[in-house]
């Protein structure tokens, strides 16, 4: 899947109790750069007990100098990496968002959507909260305030309250000046991991990030429990006494590091495992199977394994382009995915491919892809996505597809597949998708429209 | 007064109901830019009803790119100078502050400081409110959230209601889909000016940015006045029964720029007057006179005048160096000072100079620019300071200086005069102040410890 | 193979006669930009005649904002990306070079180095050169001209003259006012390929550069042969009698991307040609393969498949990772390599794996990685290496890797294998390294010793 | 004189002997940066015998970073700042030049304009020399290369032979790694002066950069001689029998800083003194007299003492307006002018005002400066010229202006006036220009005509 995604995605990182925390909040927020790239920012606790944040637009290597934070001794920090924060307006929405309450500050980063959002607003601003970003990651921060009551400020008893009344997807960490909180919606939506680092701990969205600072004894935040890392360790308990495995499955297809673990599940094996059923469930005739870089490429090795295929290499990502230049030559009919995706016309040339990828958003990626290498010579085109097809909007990160938008809610298989031009296209089964993971249950809503939550006001839009 | 000043400024500006409103605030912010550099924000209604911003640490001339807000043509924006945000981490403080409030948006910009800050932060956070920065100016609009009942949202009502709970200094600038508020405090401690432009208006802390942008028929805000612009014209109103005209004294010594006028005094004008008052006090015998540029040149031409000595240019000021690079002759005794303002040796070598000067703080700076007219042969040197000696913190701005860091309220004039090494030194008397502004009230708290208002916490520091 | 390479590598890309071609030129380089990161620029002829150059230290994107040369409609451009410029003051290196010579200027962009720059460069001053670089780059523009008799200017016929004084590896594209010429050494030791774009054409070092823009008709430049393009087509003529097929067995192995096609065999091709041979070779039982990526992973498929062991994804490159940020934990004695290169520990743990690497220059970065994936939990670690031992100095590139600092020059395979670390090591044969082009004859003087060319003053070094 | 000039000029700074020579001479291009705001950069000698240049587009502090060279201990080391470097592509034109001639490197750094700049490239063309740039300052390396034998290199003996070579303007530093050389065109057109510091010596354009580091002992550079500055102390020659005292009366009246001294007279004392004389020539009954910033106000100053007028601050300059934004309200005839420079109303409005300015190029700026007053309410705008009308193209210098954009060429002094819409104007005698520096000669040539030297190419234009 090149091109917008269904929707948005991003990371959080924090450290406690470990020296130079901030260094290692921005390793591990570069071990999450694929979950956003558009904003970052880290809050630090300092000796004063003031909680200093720096954040910008742009990825952790630009914003932050390569030497930031090298001389800061602080050993509390939490971080963030952000997709879709578009045009420099929306710096008010970058996180950590860091709350100023006497006598101390708090801050908040967060994975994930709250459903209930307008709800939650109207009765927050009843209650006398006034936002200061269009973000709903804000709502968390005033929702603990109002639920604290005297001197006592942010406890957890404050916390879990407050994440009671919040529906939706959510990972949230929370730094104050002696607590880091991790938070993991009742749904278990995003993925969360926790580890020991030297003396301390680190959690985080993904466990490669997790990997990257050499942090160790890694295990899953679990769905609706809160994490309490404080000076004497860390206590676990859950603020829902019901909670699922709704993990978004799209963690599993596109959004997570192959090298991530999320629920005791590999996600490079996950894919590989989508691959095989794949073939299994849409088995095709052909000379060759190659994945659509970087996502198709595990599903292309099951399938390869499962059909006795060869498995190639028939696209080329250019990993330098991050920024497309204006392409000069329209006559061409080129676009953007070319400079970012070439064929291998020595490879594919008179030869039948199977061409897996990760999922079909508009299809007008996929459709430039089947004419690339329809261009460079392949005599037959067969695409294999490793999910079902996409028909429901996600209300659970920011979503940025419209159901008008999604080609498969508008077509049946045989419709994308005239429209993208390949000579078959198959989709992976839902019950391909939960069986590639050994699960028995995922959040699969994009897919089939059964929502874990009420959906509220989103519900009628 | 090169150096770090005594407080902190701030500029803000604002245009209603005028094509390309946003490139009209980057005019002006350009021309407000001498009260702050540090940082700054353009807040611009859109069409969607949202109000958008876009801030960032530096010079207008370095966030906003050269064709910033071209092609926008919203017709409503306010925007910020902001002086002495230092390091990445404040970016949370830079102006303007948006409020998202159901249903729709509000935009402050602030220049002054609020004295009863901890008191209303207190307050405010028992009613709901929880701080988004560490900055004072956050406080009128969640005043204004707590006060505003039902769905008529921010009112003038309202809004005066809130004005009328906040002590100290302010130039509030309130923005909201069909308003644009401009607000002065009570006892009028900085300049706020309103003027036609167009078929609309325009308002700033200073005249010479209304001139930039080519407005007219100006006239200031006065103090306690609420001027409300809206679609059918402006309308004015008082939030205080009670008003003083207490202007912060130093606007006409050190921050307007000599091309403003504030309340009917021409800041240059007023600059001149004092230069005469004070040779009329303090007269010497000498050769030539020149000031320290740029804020001591209109002194010398005042005291020249008054005495005949020969106004000279003893001084000159590099206007490159904004930032100075690691010295690399230690042993020479140079400093920062050396490289943005050095004496010329033809001029002063072999005469009795008097050097004029708007004020004193630490007198690190004084020093060191009698010992480079000492090392560049001035003969005499004769130290006159358009102002009185400084022994107290100023509450109505960012404090920036101790008391103990006040050079006159550690010495008397003649310990001062020794320290810096000058011949002779004399400073302004207060009825001079007075004097050369034709007016009968001035703040003049840094000076006298006679502070307009209650000093709530403050006093007890 | 990451870390430092053993020599520099560089991209050149032109277009002659196609509207809008800086901007082509802009694509085609950011297609190359993996053969040079650290500078780049583009000279392109102005309707005055003259030649004007912009460049930068910086990746294509950086250098040039998105919108460089959309709106320049000249015909006729050249650029160069460079690997290797460190440092601000290199900025008189970074190409294209242009030469302003009465009454036209010319361009030379150029991939390679040349072998006998010293003894040119004395003749060259002798006859009144004098050089504004530290590059060899330099030295064509400087022969042509004083080769050149009158007023004719640079002629194919200076050129071929000029040519034949040099020796070395180069790629030269020479831009003059109505000519481009390509011309590629005697020995072939560069890629350097033309094609047919609209009614002109382009040049360019490899082929996926001329894929990105769309050019068609694609053919090598040989050995030895210089292309004439110019307003009437094109011409083709050799300069020197005798040329061999020396091209540099490293563009296949490391330097090429796999989408490029060099004298008629596909890059990603020869690479799975060589993993298969490399496992004939040097068999070994195991439970899977994978690669170190990206150049070891075409080598993976290739030693999957004539084993039958399955590929799997062991190793994951994080390509945010630009630029490594400041280690915090050095007690974890981690790398710059941990942050670009993780280990999927659910893939290999328990397991034994094969990896495929293209080549080993110091050993440390293979001794990271085998000591990575032991961390990680891999039962047996076998390292194969898709060519022979580097033992040997390059010269044909700007060399940066000195005899001593080869691992493979100071111990043989067994050594090696035990400093890194891995249960066994083998690397590809000589003949291997030929087979898998079905070539006979490469330039693998860096693996034999054997060098094409006489060595000069490098020889005695 | 605001707008763009009548030629360009440029800065070279120097230091030899001395630590940190590159950080010294980073502070003195800061002090010349008024000469060039548009490229710099600095050539220093390094340990390994070569010499690295580090430059770029835009002010010193931009290009350099605070801390640039601070721990370079590198004693030897010169510099450059220019003015009007436009577009990125000319970065091939920034000094310092380097070029590498075996042995070893040299730098050279040029301010002023060879005349005979194309009979000598021709020349040097045919003694096999290719030029890398479009500036005529390239031509003195190449010069010296032609003209030193075997391998002594480039001593004094050469450089000289080369100098008498070239016809013009020129101040040229040459930096060896065992010499640093001061040549001074035999006209003296531009100023260099020289100067003790610590150990060794510094040499720059204007003393006030000699100042800024703490130089002492400072003299002229003599028109014709060049100063050689050895590990052994400095030794003066002339390469010229005949010279002449013809510095650019432009230095005085515009280029240089006021506190800069040159042969003999201080800049700000003759702008004094020419204020003086052009009362004297030109008295004017009126209410006050002032300048505009900053050239015209030491002549403001002078005008004022002869007059017996008050000298007033009529026109405030925006120091911060590097750039100008984008102007939004056309319809209000406002330009560029008017963001860097506004009046004051209430200095001006209702007065007589005498306006001292340095030149008048086009008459653009000065037309829209009288109607700036005019607008404040100035009952009589009187302006005073403290130089001759311009009517003749620089050739001295990048010349930017043609004789036909010379108001002055095309109109007498009435049809000016008339033009640019003020009650009277009157422009300084060349009697009045010489006299005011007490000099005998100067060069007029862009006010009579007088060229000192033949004019080659550029007399047929």
């Amino acid at each position: 899947m090149e091109g917008r995604p269904l929707r948005e995605e991003c990371g959080v990182f924090g450290v406690f109790g470990v020296e130079k925390a901030a260094a290692n909040v921005l390793v591990g927020l570069s071990a999450l750069q694929h979950r956003g790239q558009e904003g970052c920012g880290v809050a630090v606790l300092e000796q004063t007990g003031r909680i200093a944040v720096r954040k910008g637009l742009g990825l952790v290597s630009q914003v932050f100098p390569r030497d930031a934070y090298r001389e800061h001794a602080g050993c509390f920090a939490i971080g963030h990496v952000r997709y879709g924060t578009s045009g420099g307006g929306e710096l008010d929405n970058v996180q950590p968002f860091v709350f100023h309450r006497n006598p101390y500050d708090f801050a908040v980063v967060h994975n994930g959507n709250i459903v209930n959002t307008e709800e939650l607003k109207i009765e927050l601003e009843r209650m006398g909260t006034l936002f200061r970003s269009s973000s709903d990651s804000e709502i968390l921060g005033h929702l603990v305030h109002v639920l604290s009551t005297g001197k006592e400020g942010l406890t957890a008893h404050s916390l879990k309250r407050a994440l009671n009344l919040i529906d939706g997807a959510f990972s949230f960490l929370v730094l104050t000046p002696d607590r880091l909180y991790a938070c993991r919606d009742k749904y278990g939506f995003r993925p969360l991991s926790i580890a020991r680092l030297g003396d301390g701990f680190a959690v985080g969205s993904e466990t490669c990030a997790l990997h990257a600072i050499g942090a160790h004894g890694i295990r899953d935040i679990l769905p609706g429990e809160v994490v309490e890392i404080g000076p004497h360790g860390i206590a676990s308990s859950f603020f829902a006494t019901e909670h699922r495995n709704a993990l978004c499955a799209m963690e599993y297809i596109y959004f997570a590091r192959p090298d991530s673990d999320i629920e005791g599940v590999n996600v490079h094996a996950y894919r590989v495992e989508s691959g095989k059923i794949l073939f299994r469930e849409s088995p095709v005739e052909a000379d060759m199977v190659f994945g659509v870089p970087d996502s198709g490429l595990s599903g292309a090795i099951g399938y390869s394994r499962a059909s006795g295929l060869p498995l190639e290499t028939g696209l080329i990502k250019n990993f330098y382009v991050g920024r497309t230049f204006i392409q000069p030559n329209q006559s061409l009919r080129m676009t953007g995915v070319r400079m970012k995706l070439t064929p291998v016309p020595s490879v594919v040339k008179g030869k039948r491919v199977v061409v897996l990828d990760d999922s079909i958003v508009r299809g007008t990626t996929s459709r430039q892809i089947v004419r690339m290498l329809r261009d460079a010579g392949a005599a037959e085109i067969h695409l294999r996505i490793t999910s079902a097809p996409l028909r429901h909007p996600c209300y659970y990160g920011v979503d940025i597809s419209t159901e008008a938008e999604l080609i498969s809610a508008r077509m049946d298989v045989d419709g994308v597949c005239r429209y993208i031009g390949a000579d078959s296209l198959a989709f992976l089964s839902e019950a391909g998708m939960l069986e590639a993971g050994r699960r028995t249950d995922l959040c699969m809503a994009c897919f089939n429209g059964r929502y874990p939550t009420a959906l509220y006001s989103h519900g009628e839009d």
